[in-house]
């Protein structure tokens, strides 16, 4: 039996989160969900956006679902990856059939890394007059992530890793982080290749040739930035999952926000939360089930009839989940 | 008579300089062009990459023209935007025909702050374990970029300007330009409205509804990294120049680097150097010349007889510099 802590927050969060579910509940495997609260109506109804209760939850889970947080985002997400110490942020890029995608051929991995970079956000007002943030780049963090991504690569079949950085202007932070991505590479020999890019070259090769990348490994917030590019290639935020990936727990969550525009419409796509799902059942070893809950999105998705507005359709967040389930 | 400062650099900057040079002298108005030594090439030669000769050189100058540098590019242009106190970058993102544009109807403005953010570089090696890079985000610098953003809106008959940050996380430095981005605002309201993203939302919606932008307004990196991504909406770094303005100087230069990969061969696209030297005309208020300048690349492109590899052509560097010179 798994643990797993339900974090649904605000807005779409909670409708996405309640299709997921149910499509985690039709399958044969022996799971006891116990919800967690955080977000923007956590903090007017308890004063705080992520209570320490919920945070011991997410600690003791073998592993976590989170659906999206509303203003606060930043204080509850960025908090628990810090708090799990979930260093690793894998962000898909991949092309799904009958969304609007610009591009129809991709399937690649950013790997973030989670838990430095400017997101320890140690800022300081200096003077009146302006105010610094400071960006950490460690050896230790860099090794890992690093490591992660070559890893990941070696087990996926990704023949090459690309690191991505701005080490000519940062030339310590960022040389320190190139510096340790050819050492790195160094034990993948033979395996697995390595190529580093500038942020900014990578931002338009994302687009001018987005099928030449297998594996992106990078900082924090440029982590960040990509992966929203890479959203944007395959047709936006309602087919992008993400997992962050600690060496005990990880938590799963659409890329998406809570979407205060359409919230409680009952339209919102869970496709980002259910392949969040799918992700968590990957590092559960749950392989099978996996495989099996990957064909019947891509069964939906091909049959093109019950789809959210986003993508086209008319269809409900719940006959979407009740499609999937169908289709398992 | 105008003192234009030459400063051609390595690699193809050499090579697309020529061109554009020779594009300059065919117009009707009194250039002095004095040239100036940086970059690679330069630092073997002269144990420096960028002399201070060369510094003198530029701001002495009404406008300087600079081609490309190679791996001394961080040392010669971001010093050299420093040093003239250069604060403003602008980023023109247009489709032109007969490119590889994946998107033939964009026409909007990145201008991006030249001057701080984490360009200041004051990074410390803080231990063996790790190192520091400081991102420094003042009130004036935030209030002079955004005001020539919404200046240059007003004078370009653009309706919107976006502030672009990261305020969720970067609260305290974000926080101050998001303010600012506000406050600038009210003195251009019923003139020119304003808008905020965070920067990977942007990242995003350039891809997914860049017809929606008009003038985006943002810190140094950025700008840097946003300004490529625009590059790619419309087919590469060929086609795009860039202006770097302060308050009494200017530098114009394609926001390609040098290269090393094409230089020599001949075959450099020389469009982002000439539509630079078109930015220029317009910073001197040649607006005639600049008008008949852009309507001969225009001309070119149109034809698109007369095209470097890049956009499918044969033809080479100084063909594509004499085509627009007949056209003129
Ligand atoms: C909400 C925000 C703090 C968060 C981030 O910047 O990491 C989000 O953009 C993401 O990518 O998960
Ligand atoms: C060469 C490099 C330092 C420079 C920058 O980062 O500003 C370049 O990428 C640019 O955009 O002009």
């Amino acid at each position: 039996m798994y643990n797993i802590a339900v974090i649904p927050g605000d807005g779409i969060g909670k409708e996405v989160m309640k299709a997921c579910i149910n499509v985690l509940k039709s399958l044969d495997i022996d799971f006891n969900f116990t919800y967690g609260e955080a977000g923007d109506e956590c903090l007017l109804e308890n004063g705080e956006a992520l209570p320490d209760t919920t945070i011991e939850l997410a600690k003791n889970a073998d592993a976590c679902l989170f659906g999206a947080a509303g203003e606060t985002a930043a204080d509850v997400i960025v908090r628990l990856r810090q708090e799990l110490n979930l260093f690793a942020n894998l962000r898909p890029v991949k092309s799904y059939p009958n969304t609007n995608a610009l591009f129809n051929n991709l399937d690649f991995m950013i790997v973030r890394e989670n838990t430095e970079g400017i997101y320890v956000a140690k800022e300081e007002e200096y003077t009146e007059e302006g105010a610094i943030a400071r960006r950490i780049i460690t050896k230790k963090a860099s090794k890992r992530i690093i490591d992660y991504a070559f890893q990941f690569a070696k087990n996926n079949n990704k023949s090459k890793v690309t690191g991505v950085h701005k080490a000519n202007v940062l030339k310590v932070t960022d040389g320190l982080f190139k510096e340790v991505l050819y050492e790195v590479a160094k034990d993948y020999e033979g395996e697995v290749e390595v190529e580093d890019f500038y942020v900014d070259a990578t931002a338009m090769y994302l687009i001018t040739r987005p099928e030449s990348f297998e594996v992106i490994v990078t900082t924090n917030l440029f982590g960040d930035i990509l992966s929203d590019e890479g959203a944007g290639l395959v047709g936006g935020l309602g087919m992008i999952p993400s997992g962050n990936i600690g060496e005990d727990g990880a938590l799963f969550e659409p890329v998406h926000g809570s979407a205060p525009d359409i919230a409680g419409k009952g339209i919102a796509n869970p496709m980002a939360m259910i392949l969040s799902a799918s992700m968590m059942l990957n590092y559960l070893e749950e392989y099978e089930a996996e495989e099996n809950l990957n064909n019947a999105i891509l069964t939906v998705l091909n049959e093109g009839k019950v789809l959210t507005p986003d993508l086209g359709g008319t269809a409900t967040t719940t006959e979407v989940g009740e499609a999937i389930i169908s289709a398992l």
